[in-house]
């Protein structure tokens, strides 16, 4: 067997999805498991039920996915970036964002190279990592300032065998949104060190500070960066498996070879229905971005109730990197609070080692009754435990 | 970048299907090409349009596929074996056969493990092997034979670095249909090896014979044994992108940990629609044969009238390896042919380069009419060429 599997964890969010399944209850069941947001397309768009009646629907699509999503995307990421993006050379529909980081991060890696992370980090990344068979070098960030970036201790973690960095701003599991100052000199530190940057944007609609600052703009070319994202999250579409990489030609050449391989194209259904979407993609994030602020606003007077729990508050993506303190094992912790509440959280452990007294709380997908709920009952939990 | 794809060629189907869509021509563009059914889903099924109005249609479903579809292939799969297959434990639903493939690959395989494949062979297969840092061995199957298993020459080479055998029955791009013998003495002999067997039975249903024997009660068990197939080519939903792998239970726990990572899951609304369709499989199944049969016919009665062409029939899928007389550059003959003609063929060198003379004809997606229409266009051109 493949020998680099041996340092791959097991995937944990279905590990408790199935605890909470398997709970006999009579009680609401309230997850803040999953990353997803809370509307999905049947709250918000007509999709045209004659999807159905097309074989289109139903049969491969091109390598790089439909010219009509490639198209939409350049226009969309021209007008962040600042440069241009060529649908028909910069970009390649994956299905799911994680296949998009996973076909980078094998793009870009060999056996032993060492890739820098930001700790706590999204767990599927560092699976990834190691079924490569290369080494992730974490980079603690540190909770006080909110998780930020760390450039110091980026600086100094860089060796001869660093080939990469992978980051995501908005970030999962903290929630952080990068400070435009520090990704400029990261963006800088990376080229003139040849590293190459994974920019994961995944939660790149969901900033909740008014002033949303275009931070997309600080990359001044394709060379040493290629950016991932998803429509997920956006459309509240996690389970159509759509996203999508945008970087220089001569990589998404390579990809290709990868994507037929692994996938041969997004799933065409899923495509042709994204592209019924495009034009609610305001109402999509609009209707999910108010419901995570309002979410957020009830987990706030909520998390002040409850002295034992600590928040450095953030401003992205609908995660919260809770810290219990006493420095409780935060896995027996979730496997009680499922057990004996109906509630899903999880150890922040899975994000990294070090953060075992953590858990991550995930409130995009419930309403602002449920987080109220879910957290009241968190609260009576810890109340009991103590 | 990873050196692995220094070894891995360009997708060629895409780079056909670019050429043919770039022709300028008023007749009708005739394709070979993809191995693709003829009917999809809108024409022989009524798909449930309030698929559209359920949230679980856009949201992950588990790891391992949607509990309603691994218990009907449980079902179905231990029907055909001679032991039960467990829906939990031996079986995930993955997005498409070649996602199946190489999740079982990269499984399986360390850098330098040695892989034997039945060559012509699946490019997929060889893209795959490379990628991983494997090495594919050739066993060249006898066109006289009608491409059968060549058993001696697998055991010959034999050697301390095979971890796998790679075959697929009914085969692509061949068609063979693999003897029963032969099949029992490789499954025994890779036992005794302890050779793991990949079984990709993407072709299952596309017997031609009447008296279609079921091979698959040869496996004994999951010992050394995966199974790999697809919904795609059964139901005409090859852009749905629905595989699988049957296996045994602690190799389905370690092929979760790459399914998380590469993929998550199969498209939810993809699952959601199969489910659909399961009540129409055995209509779904006739129409198909019937259709691939009718075309067969057609496209034989054709090749008679071509001498320059030499096809030893097979009985399976909807493919025909059809050699080309005088050793002819079946690359340049496919581009020409394109050109001139508006016919898509693939070239037999991209199945492995010892089969440049030949040319693969995917009969599968066409009308008996347009069969017709295809094979007197490369009469003509193959006249006029000489």
């Amino acid at each position: 067997m493949n020998q680099n599997l041996n340092n791959v964890e097991s995937p944990p969010i279905d590990y408790f999805n199935h605890l909470l399944d398997n709970v006999k209850t009579n009680i609401q069941k309230i997850s803040f498991g999953h990353g997803i947001p809370r509307f999905t397309p049947n709250e918000y768009a007509n999709i045209n039920p004659q999807l159905f009646d097309h074989s289109n629907s139903f049969k491969y699509t091109d390598i790089r996915g439909e010219k009509v999503l490639r198209d939409y995307l350049s226009e969309s990421l021209t007008n962040k970036l600042s440069f241009s993006v060529n649908p028909d050379e910069n970009l390649i529909i994956t299905p799911g964002a994680n296949s998009a980081i996973f076909k980078s991060l094998f793009l870009l890696l060999n056996k032993n190279d060492e890739v820098l992370v930001i700790s706590p980090v999204y767990f599927n990344y560092i699976m990834a990592i190691h079924m490569i068979g290369a080494k992730p070098i974490d980079i603690t960030s540190n909770p006080d300032s909110g998780f930020q970036l760390n450039i110091n201790s980026i600086i100094n973690s860089i060796t001869s065998k660093t080939k990469a960095i992978i980051i995501n701003s908005p970030n999962n599991p903290t929630g952080a949104v990068y400070k435009n100052d520090d990704l400029e000199e990261l963006f800088q530190l990376c080229k003139s060190k040849n590293i190459k940057v994974i920019f994961d944007i995944t939660y790149y609609e969901y900033i909740h500070l008014n002033n949303k600052s275009n931070y997309l703009s600080l990359l001044k070319s394709f060379d040493n960066v290629i950016i991932t994202g998803s429509f997920s999250k956006t459309f509240g579409i996690t389970g159509l498996r759509i996203g999508y990489i945008a970087t220089k030609s001569n990589y998404i050449n390579e990809l290709c070879k990868i994507q037929d391989t692994i996938s041969i194209c997004a799933s065409s259904l899923s495509q042709q229905i994204l592209i019924d979407l495009l034009t609610y993609e305001k109402l999509a994030i609009d209707k999910n971005l108010n419901s995570v602020k309002s979410s957020k606003e009830i987990l706030i007077s909520n998390l002040i109730n409850i002295p034992q729990l600590d928040w450095v508050q953030t401003n992205g993506a609908f995660y919260a990197f809770v810290k219990i303190k006493n420095n409780i094992n935060s896995w027996n912790f979730t496997e009680k609070l499922i057990n004996s509440k109906s509630v899903l959280v999880l150890p922040g452990s899975i994000f990294g080692t070090q953060w075992k007294s953590y858990i991550r709380l995930a409130y995009g997908a419930l309403s602002s009754d449920d987080v109220d709920e879910g957290m009241k009952r968190i609260k009576l939990f810890i109340e009991e435990s103590t």
